[in-house]
């Protein structure tokens, strides 16, 4: 029986393992749910002015031929706007803080095409979208993260089938992000270097791991991955701020991203994912040794108690596999 | 609309998200499906022979009438055993280890009976064969954390129906696991005081979130909760290390443990979850602040991008709530 190997995060330290022992074949992992959409009757997405919602705070394309509407959550997971600056309120030994912000709805025209089906123009203008809307809410005075993400097929935890990706500014800087930038201060202190600029020139020297690369971004299978099929786009120069791209990186980027997840929906016949933005803090500029990118997780796997409660992923395919398979549909 | 309140772990200093405006009715989270028992017939931990399996190491009950057997997982995440203990091997700028260790599975007799419904005297004897099992795996060199986990139906990630748990013995300490000791360390320099006590003396006063209390044991839905209706089972008498149990608390964790699985079962018709017991390291004794406990965690909601993106789940009912509906069924 082949062994398996224990994986550390460059900036986490985390370990993940590679099963080696149980590993399968890329096929395996394929969706085995055909992908049922919502009647196009009853979705609100295509039924605006019947479910009410309210003005958009963008659009492109004119009223009757526009492409993408952006919209207010109708039903936001943190209240809307600030009065003042949420106060940390102590309840017995916890802080606890008032849960506002902006949760934002962006629609894309058609019902039935999700990302990996739309031409680049359409992707370029929802990458363009999401910078815009987060230049705009992180002048809001209390915002000090915005996280921005899609959500695709049900086991993904997406509500509708109307291809839609959401934003969400708080008042807190995350978990996740927090340790990520003190992985990347903690790496840069001992070598001089950004974690992420050392995990992408290393990605390209391999090459085993790349699935694409174009002038401005590069999409990888990390060598530590926490999840099958997992892969990263990251921009090729250093920047720890998504929202300063310019027009060619945004088109970079969207080209990237159709290309990976049209990989992704060829190779795994249409699973269900979660892409989403990390970048640094809104506020706080002290991160210059952050690099934002974006990371696509499909739902391959469940993760069952030994995952849940050490925060170790047992995966049973390696990233080279992975890689190797995804090319092969790019 | 109700506000959202955010809530900070005391240990992790990870946030938690409840939202009120989307809250649920307890019973929205009940499971939608018949919980479906695979075949006896081909059940390879009713069919042992037949399905070859090794000689347990652990056995309770004679040869016929047996009802606890532990096994060597046929199908190990980690190699088993150690030749000598892995070194870390570079490769590029990472650190890898090979990733050896123990991976055992802990058969309960009856292919029906899920723990939630047996005897309290057989979840006695499980508690006591995970105790029984941890203390012989950590005298082995390597071994640094030991995981002891069970998996409550597919979606929880259980590949088989038949009632088992499992136990990972590891040579490096997990991530989530090094997090609560550094966060129970610093807890301990600031106030002087164990977290965890802290946690259930606030808990003890407040009563609203408390499920079960024993002699030597508390149930309850902690107030950063992660997950919808998550419970904590807490030693009430502080100690590091789940093994070194007296036999009235093992016996106490039983009860503990079967009334807290008896009311999520009626509470939540049969839904899957994961338990897993979070406890100190075997060979780093200088952990004397961290308290180990028990987690149950049902799968009630499903992670979408904001919580993958950010670690922050957003809940959708408050644990008041979730307590107070759990205990109606205790």
């Amino acid at each position: 029986m082949r062994p398996s190997e224990l994986r550390q995060d460059l900036i986490s330290l985390d370990w993940v393992v590679i099963a080696m022992g149980r590993a399968k074949r890329p096929h395996a992992f394929a969706s085995s749910f055909p992908f049922v959409h919502d009647a196009k009757e009853t979705c609100p997405f295509d039924n605006l002015e019947k479910f009410g919602n309210e003005k958009p705070v963008l659009q492109y394309g004119g009223k009757a031929d526009w492409t993408l509407k952006v919209f207010p959550n109708k039903y936001p997971a943190f209240m809307s706007g600030f009065a003042d600056c949420p106060v940390m309120l102590p309840k017995g030994p916890y802080n606890t803080m008032e849960g506002r912000g902006f949760h934002e709805v962006f629609v894309l025209r058609d019902h039935y095409k999700q990302p990996a089906e739309l031409p680049v123009a359409r992707l370029h203008e929802l990458v363009h979208a999401y910078a815009e809307r987060f230049r705009m809410l992180k002048e809001e005075g209390c915002v000090n993260y915005i996280s921005i993400f899609h959500n695709h097929g049900r086991s993904a935890g997406a509500s509708l089938t109307h291809p839609h990706s959401q934003l969400i500014a708080i008042p807190v800087i995350p978990p996740d992000i927090s340790r990520s930038l003190e992985g990347s201060d903690r790496f840069f202190a001992g070598e001089r270097k950004c974690a992420h600029c050392t995990m992408i020139e290393y990605e390209r020297k391999e090459k085993s791991r790349i699935i694409f690369e174009n002038s401005s971004m590069v999409v990888f299978a990390p060598f530590v991955s926490r999840s099958a099929f997992e892969m990263r786009i990251f921009p090729k120069e250093h920047s720890p701020h998504f929202e300063t791209m310019s027009d060619r990186e945004e088109r970079s980027l969207a080209e990237a991203l159709k290309t990976a997840l049209h990989a992704l929906n060829k190779g795994l016949k249409n699973p269900a994912y979660n892409y989403f933005i990390h970048t640094a803090p809104t506020r706080d500029h002290s991160h210059g040794y952050y690099h934002w990118h974006l990371e696509i997780v499909p739902k391959t796997q469940v993760w069952a108690g030994f995952e849940i409660g050490t925060g170790i992923e047992i995966s049973t395919i390696g990233p080279e596999s992975a890689a190797k398979f995804l090319r092969s549909f790019v």
